[in-house]
């Protein structure tokens, strides 16, 4: 069973937004066994839609199309489909009422107009999906034993139809195979050591069982992907073949991986065991405090932290001593050591992280070079802290240290 | 001039990353006057591949092809390489020994080995480009008036070879016509609105221009492309639809925006007119934070900033009246006020802005609804605060505070 996404829109094509839709689409279908044969980004020009629609039918049964779908004169998705399915635009009813109803609760001030309106027009031929957030309706149009489904750009909404009407919709529609990808999460070797490490091993996968290395600034996944008509069977096999790869990994293995980050993991983690945790952040900026504050129920473990990116700030607010900082430097593993432990008393937390680091691109209040950073954790047992040195670019210094910062604090929290 | 982005590799058809790639090219591209006319994302499998490759040669002059350039067994490019162009891997000198460069420096303790040897294999028919940041170097092959780009997946590595080899090599290979995007950033109203506001002036827009709305929870740019064979022309004509557009849209204007972001804007005002800026964050967590300090040179204005995620850390940290908490709770126009002075004492700066609400999806520490969110902002001249209710989707919650705080914070600091 294969699908294919279509995403329509000149704004992807000139590169001002990133798709996220296709990979949030791909998750959830192969989740259900379909497998998405290919992603396809094309302009608003009808031509070239049609010439994708065409394609993608020769590829997949199920064609899942984004974007495209507002009220202004860019958009042509809907007219498109009529062009393909011969077919016109009619008035829908339900959709109309929902058009009003969101207006008259989200939009008091702004009355509605002729363009909302046009919302309501759908291809006669299309199943229309509800789209709880917004005025452009989800389409569904059946041609032979093939599936088009259109869904609006914008992610929030097209999120909740793919959860609400297209999955329940297909899992009854199709008959599917089987998926099932177990990630399995390592940090501190290189994709080719550990390729040559267990090459053996992957030479003798069966062959419905696929290997795949991602690295990622530190860290690489190892994702096996299996398929088959009988679920047991397969998770069997890759259960077996999991319990064969351990052994040989042991060292640098940190965790499975299912949809979950680490700091997810750290946050469950904190939970269960009741602890709580601060964060004292120079050269990371507000982007540890960030990723645990993205996930709901964070307010149970995670105090806060002081974003101390000014020297004075780490004098003033974090108490660091000035000697401390004049005698080492701010970029320093006594400075580290005591923004965590002044984090871990102010915030009066179980554990606390700090990071303080040259992320250039020039040098800033310190003589240390560009990609020195200092990673301290404060826990309820003492403190310590790592040296590391992570290149020279600056993106990919402040990633590297978020990411290191995640594994100190995860492979602690393990332990106790 | 045409160019297609073909990217290779099973983890982004089953969702597990996202092509952030595609859209770098496609913007670095469009500046030099080439328009990507589709972007095509497909497995790991050669059959596939070579599909692409013959599509993507019907459709654009350039083909730009990511990923499957690793050393593991599931990159397969090379070879599909070879089989589309009749062609065979031989040995480059000047790869094996930038790979032996790499490890040497990087990479102490770890031997180079057989499969990083390969990466040195190239196409006899290629021209190497010289990957400085890896081990996977970039290929250029020509094929009548054709050519085929082909860049490893990492984005680091990537965006160094489109810059500095692949840029350069395609403003001397190919005579291409001149694109000029103008985007204008409005806040307040919808994308309907606007467009029925604008009707009859976009209606008359010359056919060379084409205009785009991207809505953006609670932001809405506006952008025009033009393309023509005289830079001065266009430019010409884009400034006079500019200066017709302007006073229809006076209200809702915040500024033009090139590449750059709001926090970028606001980064520069505090650097021009040497102020200071320091954060209270409690309901974006560390976003704020996060967002001015990505951009280098956020140390000469930006001090640091509190999460105060624990209603605890409110009173602790930033010192806020516990009375006051008690009397307004913490999601008020009194705390949030009083977050942000305490964040202006504490950082001594001139500004300090402040976040208070609850993003959901449950009540927290406030009997305030989900999605109630105040902000504040201390200046030179005392303090005010905003009103907002954004909704009950978390992450929307979240990046509408964001938002409505950069863009208070702009307004501010452009007065004064």
């Amino acid at each position: 069973m294969r699908a294919e996404i279509i995403t329509i829109g000149d704004e992807i094509l000139i590169g001002q937004i990133v798709d996220t839709n296709s990979a949030f689409i791909a998750k959830e279908l192969n989740k259900i066994g379909i497998e998405i044969f290919q992603i396809t980004s094309v302009h608003d020009d009808s031509t070239h839609i049609l010439q994708a629609f065409k394609d993608a039918e020769n590829h997949a049964e199920i064609i899942i199309i984004t974007g495209g779908l507002g009220p202004t004169k860019d958009d042509i998705t809907k007219q498109t489909l009529c062009a393909y399915f011969d077919d016109v635009l009619i008035q829908n009813d339900a959709v109309l009422a929902h058009v009003e109803e969101l207006f008259a609760k989200y939009i008091n001030n702004t009355p509605i107009s002729d363009l909302n309106r046009k919302q309501a027009l759908v291809p006669s031929k299309a199943k229309v999906l509800k789209n709880a957030f917004g005025t452009a309706p989800g389409m569904w149009i059946e041609k032979n034993d093939k599936v088009f489904i259109s869904l609006p750009g914008v992610p929030y909404e097209m999120k909740a139809l793919i959860a609400n009407e297209v999955v329940p919709r297909l899992l009854t529609h199709f008959k599917r195979p089987f998926i099932v990808h177990k990630t399995v999460l390592t940090y501190g070797l290189g994709e080719s050591v550990i390729a040559e490490r267990i090459a053996d091993w992957e030479d003798h996968l069966p062959a419905f069982i696929k290997l795949a290395y991602l690295p990622n600034l530190g860290k690489v996944r190892l994702r096996l992907s299996a398929k088959g008509s009988s679920l047991p069977e397969i998770e069997q096999e890759v259960s077996r073949q999991l319990a064969m790869l351990m052994p040989m990994i042991a060292d640098i293995y940190v965790g499975m991986e299912e949809d979950e980050e680490i700091e997810q993991s750290i946050g469950k983690l904190f939970t269960q065991k009741g602890k709580t945790l601060a964060l004292a952040e120079s050269c990371t900026g507000g982007k540890l405090a960030s990723k645990f504050t993205t996930n709901p129920g964070a307010s149970k473990y995670f105090m806060g932290g002081v974003v101390s990116y000014a020297t004075a700030s780490k004098e003033d607010i974090l108490k660091v001593p000035s000697q401390l900082i004049n005698q080492f430097t701010v970029v320093s593993a006594e400075v580290a050591q005591s923004m965590a432990t002044q984090a871990q008393k102010l915030f009066n937390s179980d554990y606390a992280l700090s990071t303080t680091g040259n992320a250039g691109p020039t040098k800033g209040d310190s003589e240390a070079e560009v990609g020195t950073v200092f990673i301290a954790l404060a826990t309820p047992n003492g403190v310590f802290s790592e040296k590391f040195e992570f290149g020279k670019n600056r993106d990919r210094v402040i990633g590297k240290a978020v990411n290191k910062a995640l594994e100190i604090l995860f492979k602690e929290i393990l332990k106790n």
